[in-house]
Formats: structure tokens, C-alpha cells, sequence
């Protein structure tokens, strides 16, 4: 978008267990913000959702899998994202852009150029204000998730889930200003505390309040 | 693909109700070739169809729409189109990277560039041998699909059917080397041979024979 409304848009990243949907929660709770996630918050999501990361479902290939999360995020943007934005809302979202160049493309090896162009194209270019990485190692966060076979991402295995750790950081380090990394280590009241703390000493405190 | 396998893909491709999928089966079977579709010749393409076509189901806003076209053609590809290619076989689909162009881009208004872009990337490039547009009136294909309303696409009426019409004709001119116009308006068993005597003088009479 040329002309931004005056929401706020704070996308949570990290990989699977690193505890950002925890801290997405909180965040928006604080701010008073809309809380949204991809893949899968509007009904056509829903089914992409399923398709993508059900371990029961049919194959998906390394592209159509990039291309139903771009298609997840289209609609996505235009049925929550963007009315929330341009009704002046702050909105922070559990995954987003950054989701697919972390796991399509330092996960699967898909041409990270590739993916930018696509994901512009999905998104008509509207980027974040502001991401936050939940950094925590990729042991850490299979601890986390526990035992359980988990989603097609988590069944990738440990060295998958590094390469997109690895991925994270490297993306965060080459945006560092719009990019906020959060260790993910601690508890969780504790690294709630560095992501308000960082969010807030960069945008303000929220609708009305910032 | 740098370098083609001795395969061909032959698309067959016009408004709904031009009788191109008729045209298709005849063709294939004439020819020895593999038969098949878009959207919805792979297992996750079946739930992607229901999700573009069926009328009952959730909102698809416009990029959302060119996405998961361009997904299905992915797996279509991945699945089952370069499989049979790299095996030698002749392959005839019932659609393929024109019905987007002529859908998405001059039915929907999307940005043909933009589509073309989206596609080459979706199909790593990979382009027909021939093109085969079956032209009829959109008011022809009207009567022809009868009075039911139809799947997403047919329900947009006549002036949409018109457009994608429009688009086709405009696509074939540009690219006159690798696209074939038939016209759809006799009866089947004359078109069909029509489309024999282009194809075959284009690239020969199939597999074994050509």
C-alpha cells in the first residue's frame, strides 16, 4: 500500500515451538491489538491450512506448497488484515511473510529471491511494521513441542527445523531495523516482557496510547 | 525444463461450454496421449477445485484465486504432466497456462505481466507445444452450458464469459506460432477433425507415429 492507514501491523516469527504463539497472544492482549495467525485464519484458510500441514493429506510439492501459503496470505490481507489496518487497528499475527522465507526457503531450498518476488505479489507489497523473532535453538523448541509426530513442518526433523532457526536469524540480522530479536529461552513472563519492552520502545504503546 | 524430454503437451483451452474438454478426449484418444485437466487432476488439485469452483464455498479475493490456480498447476506438473513427459508420452490438458491469463487476467483484471511471471515460476518455465483454441461466441457457450448456474466462473454471466473470450483471441494473435484457432461453432465430429489436421500438421500424428 502507498498510503498506510494508521494501524499497526507486528508480525511474531519463529520456528515451531519457540513459544511465539504464546507471546503473540499476550502482545496483542497488552496492546489491545487484533490477534490473527497463517496459515489458515479465514474460512478459505481453513482448508489450506489442512492441506498444508496435515500429515494425512495428499502430496504437496515444494512450490504449490509456496504458492498455497501466498494464497493463504492474499486472502488473509484482504479479509482481516487489511480492513483491521484501515479502520486504524494494531494488529499482531502469528506468522506471516517471513514464515515462508524461513521454512520454503532456508527449510525446502526454494530461491529466496524467488519467494520475495512472490510474496509481493501476494501481499501488493505491505510489510510488516515491525517482526519479532522468538529465538530459541531448534533442541529447545522439540523439547517444547514434545513427543507427538506434530505437522508436516514439525515431522521435518531436527536439522530442517535448524536450517530454519539458522534462516530466522540470518533474515532478522539483514533487516535489523525492522526486525526486533527476542531470546525465547526464559519463561514465558519473562521474554513477554522483552517483547513489550522492544515493541513498545519502537512503535508506541498501541491504539490511542503510543 | 532446459532440455525437453521427446514428449509433447498439447492445451486445449476456451470459455466454458466451447466444448474443448470433448475435444480434448477425442484428441487424446486419436493421438495415444495422456488425458488430463485443470484444476483438480491431482489429489490435493481436487480439493483445490472444489475451493475455486463450487459456488457454496468461502470468499476467494482476486490474487488468492491466480495463487491457488497456479498451485494446482504446480502439482499438476510435479504430479503427473512431467512424469509422462520425461517418459516419452504425448500429453493433452484441458486447460492449462492460458485459461489463467485469459481468467485471471483479462476476465478478473488482474495484471497480465504480473500472471505471466506468477505462471513461469509456478511451471518452472515449462510452456506447450501447441495451444489449441477452440473459439466459440461467449453467447454460443451460454446456450451450450444450459440454464443451471454453472460453477464460480459461469456464474460471473456473459460479459465476464465475453472478456475471457476476447482475452483468448488476443492471446492466440500474439502468439500465433504456438496456438492453433478452431472454430468451435459445427458439430463435434467436425471440429474434432479440425484439431486433428492442425495438430498433426504442427507435430506430427503422437508417439511412435509422428
Amino acid at each position: 500500500m502507498t498510503a498506510r492507514a494508521p494501524g499497526r501491523l507486528i508480525a511474531l516469527e519463529g520456528i515451531d515451538g519457540c513459544g511465539k504463539s504464546t507471546q503473540a497472544k499476550l502482545l496483542a492482549d497488552r496492546l489491545g491489538a487484533l490477534l490473527t495467525f497463517e496459515p489458515g485464519a479465514t474460512i478459505l484458510g481453513q482448508s489450506l491450512r489442512r492441506l498444508l500441514l496435515d500429515t494425512d493429506q495428499a502430496p504437496v510439492s515444494e512450490r504449490a506448497e509456496a504458492l498455497l501459503m501466498a494464497a493463504d496470505r492474499a486472502q488473509h490481507l484482504a479479509e482481516v488484515v487489511v480492513p483491521a489496518l484501515d479502520a486504524g487497528a494494531w494488529v499482531v499475527t502469528d506468522r506471516y511473510a517471513a514464515s515462508t522465507l524461513a521454512y520454503q526457503g532456508f527449510g525446502r531450498g526454494i530461491d529466496r529471491g524467488e519467494l520475495a518476488t512472490l510474496i509481493e505479489w501476494a501481499t501488493r507489497g505491505l510489510a510488516p511494521d515491525l517482526t519479532v523473532l522468538i529465538d530459541v535453538p531448534a533442541e529447545t523448541a522439540a523439547d517444547r513441542r514434545g513427543r507427538g509426530a506434530g505437522d508436516r513442518f514439525e515431522a521435518q526433523g531436527i536439522t530442517f527445523q535448524q536450517r530454519v532457526a539458522d534462516g530466522y536469524r540470518l533474515l532478522a540480522a539483514e533487516e535489523a531495523t525492522s526486525w526486533l530479536v527476542i531470546d525465547g529461552a526464559p519463561g514465558a513472563e519473562a521474554v513477554a516482557e522483552a517483547v513489550w519492552s522492544g515493541v513498545t520502545a519502537t512503535l508506541g504503546e498501541g491504539p490511542g496510547r503510543g
